[in-house]
Order: structure tokens, then sequence, then C-alpha cells
């Protein structure tokens, strides 16, 4: 028996987590790609609860970035960053139910070397940006290209750092607006968080019919922050399962491992993010696990983690966690 | 001899700031009012640069709250806040273009009193909200109607403050993004900065064909900040001109009266928009007044002035500007 | 009769705001200048409340920058910098008493060009600095002299600027920590607000037997947000007259003058620096001039002013303001 | 072989590593406890590079804080909080130097329940503050007593948590400074920072002629961001071993394990301490590591851990890692 038919998705969800059709949302089904997590787009593929969708993502530069020659300014071009696949209808998501997605796995795909990471001109969490405007100069621009494979991404000749891949942006759309896929919030969208691995779930509340999911962005792997703002950035075949769950009413993004749960927040200042995160958890403790405010309170001052998954993003995406252990 | 025809606008507008057709976008005409800044609605009107526009702008809440005895949080639903007349098309306008928009009158309208103020649950700048997260309970609830002419503002049976209107939200369409009227950015939106008042030209950097201009939120006066994120929130009667400005490059708002320029900023943490306030302005001194850039941050070192519009939205925002007299 | 006896000085004053003797605090009587706000230094001088002071002060770089090719860099050691007058012992000021400053006048003292103003590496508010420290190279050092009169602050042949004066660095010592004259807190400090100018009345809360106050780093002028980090900084005599306030308990800086009163707020990020202002505004509104908490924080919204002192210090400073006849 | 001898403390302190005289600093030894990290307390002991201390260190409330009934509001008195050991003069260092500080064990002493956590009214990472000041009504106050043992902390009848201790506040004296024990800085202080634990070896920058280490608030264990304010306060004996490092310059604290090497950052807005510490983790392996500086940038951003120490105290702390084996 899996930890996951003891999940809220396994409990909880439509489908009790059990899996239905597979769907392979390939480069061609697709079609063109999205930069906005939107109600405006029209659905690639239909699913119904437990069903999986092996995706074909590209990475956050839409492939543009070849070589370590090549120029990152001249390639990219705003706002067409962070190419998304979807918009994914579930049948039968509502606003105020909860999406659940289960990562089964995420695959590099495609010649190597496949991962890139770079400095971008006045991006990144230890440079001047639009956002915290300075007069300094822009450091110069530089790629890097690193074989990524399940046995490890090659980042030096002398280091191979873990294959740790996880999907940098997944989420639904809002109710009404049509936000950037650089931007995380209370969708998901742009987290950059580490956590959003192969065996968790993510819970997502529903702001629009049928849910309309989104995703992009893996990552082979990230340190804690995603210092420079670019990743392991790496094209890949992610494949998940979404159920549905009714009756949980959640205000952002949570997530499940057989370990702990997780609240994420994303905002700016970063212990902004770090409040909303803890603050999530708090309540989530309360309503599902018995907890008196106060008593969760002091459980999270004593035991509680902090994941900083991006500093660098238009909001900052921190995650609060708690073992299930101490839940008991 | 109007400044207006030394501003920017005059100088350098497809119109030259001439007054072209007059257009009544009463209530009937604008139909549906509008929550989000962005390409994917219908312009309820098409104009052409130098006509004048004569808006019915609904109050912040579109009309709801009527009596001291409503309570917001029963009759207000989120994200239908904010309602906003447009898309307006002016014709012409290209991504990279600039659209001044020259603010000529605001009169209050309807049945008095007229204004409106409350206290919303979990909304303002010395209460716990969702973005800065706290165990806190919230304050009561409270409505305050005011009576609105332009003799002033009755704050109370003691105190009549004086009737200085200004377009709380103002701005363009992004290009791919539709985003909350709540909000602040680059394009404008929901700045609640007291500049933007009858008399001053605001500038907005075009991202879409034909602009996209949406307006709303008439406030009948604010203090610094919109401290309960609440103004002297009123329907009115806008009216404004524009114009188009073609080959002038700008990142953000920018703003021009007879006495001054402004810059302004819409970001968090509140030092971030007035980093992006006063670089900007000091960019538009280089460009545009030939000075030299360390003697520009001198010069705003020594005599700059900050408005802090509103810390209460999504963003907050602050205006640096400069007189023009030391500009010369 | 002035104004001042309406003060809370005139009115709750020991001395009722009356002028008691003047003693000249040169630069032979000081001796050695101090670098930090605390109660371990031994007192200068002893005056009584009502007392007159003429400080000659330093400018904030101990006049060790001469001309527009001097190093700063290589001239300013860290911690010996913004030198201090004082401390001045105050006899009879108590732990909860309150400290009231008049501020008499202001004049530049040695020999022309008397001000000076510079960017300095990794200071300032729109480049990398320690705190938010970025790999961005620093900008290059610069110093500009400037001849300041009361006639004016000569900034360029085309542009003399007003003589606007002020105290940038006053208060009182905290009552057992000893911090650098470089921070504001709410004892007073490196506060730099353009309002502790000729006229206003200040008020510091005491934490320490005879209060200890402090005073230096006047400013020909500055401008909102002492951008760079380095005002028109001169050496000044600054007169300046003394008062306690028995029974006044106020937990930060109060400034008063004829027009508003204004609470003090200094903290990062920034908004929290306008959170403490403007709530401490609020209070002050409630306790001393019946307000009703939220009708308080209702006319705060609607006419409350913000000033922004500076954005580059250790804690960020801001003023809330109230017109005193909104008060009536 | 330990891997202390391949430390920095092993390799290159005067001691290297090896022990030296054992002292232990008693209560009545110590007599008064400190409030301040100053030069202005004449040094309880003197000790030589390599000695040993165990030092009895009272909880952050000196023991005032006996039962759950008990009042932390009636019973704590600002600014007497966070009493520290010390300070202990390092007989040779000098300005300059490094104190390292190896933490070799911390037990509980006194009788049990000698663990405190509480709510403390406006205090705390949930609640509105002095600093994040709001309107809001503070949460009652609430103390909670745990046994804590090296066996576990007894958290609730359900769950004992793990005993991870650690100094809660660490660091040397500043130069002409003396700062609340509640801070944390450049020079230590309140770090709050679960990694300061035996086992680890601590790096400070010496600023005053011996170094003048102080010590105390020991946590039975923590959360990361200690989110309530109030960790498992315990009184204990911490057993620290103190060597002294010429000819290394370092700009803040650094910290180092068997496993990794860690940079520490105390500031807010919480983002710019995450810069503080990641910038000077790169610089770091920069200068000793033989990285060139966007290669690191890159590894931090691939393989970069970040604790968040604590988001609660006058400056938020947290640390930037990276495990030795990248190092290589």
């Amino acid at each position: 028996m899996s930890w996951i038919e003891t999940s809220y998705m396994g409990r909880k969800g439509v489908a009790r987590g059990r899996r239905g059709a597979t769907h392979a949302l390939t480069e061609a089904r697709q079609g063109p790609y999205h930069y906005v997590y939107g109600p405006y787009a029209t659905p690639v593929l239909r699913v119904q609860p437990g069903d999986v969708i092996a995706a074909e993502t590209h990475d956050a530069f839409e492939g543009k970035i070849r070589t370590e020659q090549d120029s990152p300014s001249a390639l990219l071009k705003m706002p067409f960053l962070n190419p998304q696949n979807g918009p994914i209808a579930v049948e039968g998501a509502e606003k105020g139910d909860v999406l659940a997605v289960h990562i089964l796995s995420i695959l590099p795909r495609g010649p190597q070397p496949a991962g890139t990471t770079a400095l971008i001109p006045e991006f990144g969490g230890l440079v001047a940006t639009p956002a915290t405007a300075m007069l300094n100069k822009p450091l110069p621009e530089r790629v890097k290209k690193m074989v990524v494979t399940p046995e490890g991404v090659v980042f030096s000749d002398r280091v191979t750092l873990p294959y740790e891949p996880f999907i940098g942006t997944l989420g639904v759309s809002p109710e009404i607006e049509a936000v950037s896929s650089l931007q995380p919030d209370y969708w998901g969208g742009n987290m950059d968080l580490p956590d959003v691995a192969p065996g968790a779930v993510v819970y997502f509340p529903v702001h629009h019919k049928d849910a309309y999911l989104y995703l992009g962005d893996c990552h082979g792997r990230q340190g804690d922050g995603e210092l420079c703002g670019v990743a392991v950035e790496i094209p890949a075949v992610a494949t998940i399962q979404v159920d549905l769950i009714k009756g949980w009413h959640i205000p952002g993004v949570r997530l499940e491992t057989e370990a702990f749960i997780m609240s994420v927040g994303s905002a700016r200042p970063m212990e902004d993010a770090a409040r909303m995160a803890y603050r999530d958890l708090i309540r989530w403790m309360v309503d599902d696990y018995g907890f008196e405010e106060s008593e969760a309170y002091f459980l999270c001052t004593q035991a509680g983690k902090m994941r900083v998954g991006n500093m660098v993003d238009p909001k900052y995406t921190l995650g609060a966690s708690m073992l299930k252990t101490w839940l008991a």
C-alpha cells in the first residue's frame, strides 16, 4: 500500500487517487505554448479526475539558448518567457474545489547538454533589477550548459550534482486575471519550489470551471532561493496525475509528501511570504489536525521547517512544513 | 497660452494637445464594467489622439455601499472590485508609443452623501492582511459616508476638507496579461496617487495595439498612503483628453504638471517603489534634460520630492518628482 | 504672542518654553566628538530646562573632505563617522519624561565652499550596499562642494537652491545601549528628516537620567529620502532651546510646528517606518485630541501627510503628519 | 582524527584547535549578567586561545517565568531581557582577527520543567509588533513549560521532540557600540540560528581588543524562524572552546561543520539577510576555494541551502550554506 492512499488525494479525491486514462501532451498536441496563467485560452486537453498526463515541457527559454556562446538578452523577449503547457481542463472542477496534482516522474528530454543556467542582465537575487532598481552596471551575461540525466547534473569537471528534478511552474487559472507565467501566487505558477517533486501531491484552489491546469519550467535541480534566477533548466517529460477534492477550501497552494505537509506563500518582502506560509500551516493544523491555535503556533515555533523556493521571481516563494510525525 | 503647449504632450503629441471630438462614456454606453486591465475585452469606444472623453465612473464599490449601516464584507465580492470604464481604443497607438492622458476635470455625480470610506476586514495599511498575514483578529467593519461637492468633503460636523479630486485607477492594457484593477504596475492601474489630478498629464507606455485605456476609482481627496485602504470614494464624471507620442520610450508611468515632472514606481517592499521612481526620474533627467547621471543623482538628493500614493494595494505606489525650475 | 506658547513645550514644559541661560558649546568646549548615542560618555555641559545651547557642529565627515579631488573611501573610517556634540545633561530629566528641543537657528560656519555631498562606494539609496548586498560593481566615487549661505545653496552655475537647513542627527541616549550615530531609532539619532528645522519643536522620550542630548550632522538642505546618502553637509552653529515635560509618555520621536503635528518612524522595510509613524499619529490624536480610533484612522487616510526623511540609513525614517486645522 | 583538524580553526588557529585550560563560568563567577554586546563592561574571565569555557547560562527570561500561570508582560522589563554571560577576554585578540568558537556541548540545568516558551504581547512572527505596527489587538499571553532533557523535549502528552540544542545568542563586542542582546548583527548576537550547535565552529570578526565574547540564550530546540519569538528556552551549561585566527578577514559571522560551510546574514527585510548571506558565501568560495565569481554564483543557485534562523528579532537571521563535497 502506498502512502498515497492516506493522502488527502487518496482519502478525499473524486477518484480516490485511482489512476484513469493516460494522455500524452506532446509538443505537437500542445501547439503554441502559453505565457500567462489565465482563463482566456482554449484547453488543449480534457481529462477526468484520476487521469494521468505526460507533458512534453519546454525549458524556461523555449530552447532558444543552445550554446554557451548564446546571448540571453539577444534571444529572449519579455513577456514571452517561461512557456507553459496547457490549459488542461479537468472535468467537474468548480470554483471552490481543490485540484490535486500528484507528480509521478520528471525525465529530461532532447539533445545533451540538456541543462541551461545563465546570468541574465538585471535578473537574479544578487543583482539590481527593474524592481530593486539601482544605478550599478549589470553583470556580464553568461550561459552555462550542463549534461543532465537521471544519473546526475554534470556541473563541472569536478562536480556532478544529484538529479533532483521538480516542476518549477505549476498551477491553475485565476478567476478573471491572466498573469505572467513568471509570477507565483495563490494559484501556483512560477513557485520554483524544489518540493514540487516526484512523489509529492500539490493542492491548488480552483477558481475557474474545469480548473485550467498549466505546467512547465522543469528543473534538473536547484538550490534554495534559485539564486541567480536560473536553475538547471531542462526540457522534460513531466508525468502527473490529477484528482479533484470537493468540500475542501484552501486559500493558496498546499503540498503533501509521505513525510510532511507544507503550506506555500508567495509575496514580497520575503517575510510576508514566510508569514503567509506559516499562518496557513497553522490554520491547516487547527482545521484538520485538531490543534488549538496557540498550540499549533508553539509547535511551528519548535518544529516547523521553512524552505526558500525562490528569491528572484516577481514574488518570492517560501514553504512552511511540519512533519506528519508531530501531527499524530 | 497654457503650459500644456510646452508639455511633452503639447510638443510631441500626434495632436499637439489640440482638442478633437468629445465622447460621452455614460454608464449605458459602457455596459458591464471591467475588473482587470488587459487585452481580452472589446473596446467600448474608439477615439483619435486629441479627443476628449467624459466618463461616468463608478466608485470602487460599484455603489453597493449605500449607508453607514451596510456591511462591506457582505456586499463586496473579490475579485469583482474597483470597476473600470473602458477599454478605450486610441487609434494609431502601437507598442512602444506613449499614451498621454490630460486630466481636465473630475466632478462627483449621483445622490449625496456621494463619498464613502470604510474599514474592511483584513484590508488597510495598519492591519494584518492576507499578504502581511498575522493571527491577530481583524478590526470591526465600519462605513463612513460623506457629502462630497466641489466645495468640500464634509468629513465631520467640525471638519470640511478641501475637494482635491483625482483618478485612483488609470492606465493601459499590458501586452498579454490581464491584471486585477486593484493592482498598480508599470502600466498604471490602481496607483491611488493624488497627483493624478485635474491639470496633470500622465504618460503611459503602450503595450497593446490601440493602447486600451481604462479608468475608474475617482477620489474626492486622499491623504498620503491611503492609509485604511479606502479614500473618499465617489462616483464621478471624469473628463480627460488623450494624445499619442511616437518615439518616446518610457519604462513605466510618468507625470507632468506646470510645476514639476514625476516618475512613478509601484512595488513591494516600499523602498523598491521609491528606488524605481527615483531611478526613472534620474534617467529622465539624463535623457531629456542633459544631466550627467551623478549630477542628476545629486540633484535628486538635494531637491527631489517623494509622494507616497498608496501603502495598501498589492503594490505600493510612490512618485518621485523634481521642480521644473531646477531642470532649467 | 508666538505659537510656541500654545505648543506642548509652551503649555506643559517645566520652563513653559521661557528662555533661560545661553550656553556656547564650542568645538573647544566639546573636545572629542562622539560616534554613538549612549549613556557611557561624560556630559560636556549641564543645562536647565529652558536653557539655550549654541553648538558648533561638525559636518558628517568631520571636515575631512575638503576638495572635490578628495577620496571619501580613503579619508573616512567606519565607525568614526557622523560626529556628535554632547552629551548635554538636562537637569531633572528622568526616564519616562519627554525632552523638548526647540530649534532656533542653524547657520553655516567655516570656510566656503561649506557644503559637501558625495558618492561613497556601497552607500546610498540607488546602489548595492552591505545590507542590500549585490555582486554589481560600485559606482565611482565623487565629491561635490557647494557654497552654502543663508542666501542659498549654490548647486551649479545654473541652479541655486533655497537654504532650508535642518539638524540631520538629534536625539537622546538609549537606556543601556550605545548605538552608532549613523542610525535613527525611537530615541532620534540620524533621522535625516527635513522637518527637524528652525521653528519646529521635537519631542524625545527620555531613557536615561539627565536625558543626554546629542546633536550634529546639519544639512543646508535635502530632498526627500536623502537619495545618495549625503545631503548638503555643513559645519554649523545650531542653536536650540531645551525643555522638559513630565507626565507625557511617548514611544518615539514626535514633532510640532505651528501648522502640524508629526510622528516619526524609523524601521526597515520602509512600510514598517510608515506604519510606525501613522500608528503613533493615530494614538496621539486619540490620546490628546479626543478622536475615536477609527475616526483618527479615517482622517489620516483622507488628510494625512507622509514625509520620507531618509531611505539610506540603517533604518529608514518617515514622518506622518496632520494639520492642526483638522484637529480643532 | 577529528574533522576539526581540517577546519579553519584546526588549520589556522593560534592553538590549532588544541585544548587548553578549562574555565568554569558559574553564575557566581559571572555576577550580574549583561543585556548589551559592547566594550563598556569589565571582563569576567580572561582566557587563552584553545581554552575551554563551561558557562552557566540563564534562559532568555533570566528564570523569571516559572509556571504556566505567570504573566510575561508583568515579569519582563525591556531592555533587561536575554541575559548574557561575559564578556570573556580572549588574550591576543586584535581588531581584524577572527575569533573561532567551537561548541562542545549544551546541557540543560536547573529544576524541571526546564523549558519555557510563551506568547508575549506584540512580539513574534505572526503578530503586530512595535516595528510592524498595526491597530489589531494583541493575542492573549500564554506560557508553556516543557520538560527538557538530552532525551527529548516533552512538547505534549503525544509528542516528544528531539533534543537539538544550540546557543541562541553568541558573539563578540562591536568596536564602540553597545547593542541590545536581543539583536543579531555582523558581530553575532541574537541570531537564533539552530546551526550554532554542538559540533559546529562559529567564526566572528574581532572589533575590540581581547574580542569580548558574550553568550547566552540556549535553546533545547527550535523550528526554522523561531516563529512565535520564543524557542524552547532553557538555562544551560554551554561548553565551548575558543581559538584565534590571525590574517583571516571576514565581514560577518561564518560557520563550519564537518559537512558544510555557512555564511550568516542578519537584516530586514528578510531578502536582505538572504542576499547578505549568499554574497558572503560566494566571496568565501572565491577567496578560499578557488572559484571564479560567476561559477560560485551558479553553484549556489544549483546547490546552495538557506536556513531561516529567526524571523522575529530586530534583524532577521538567515544562513546560506554549501556542502564541502561540492567545494572539493
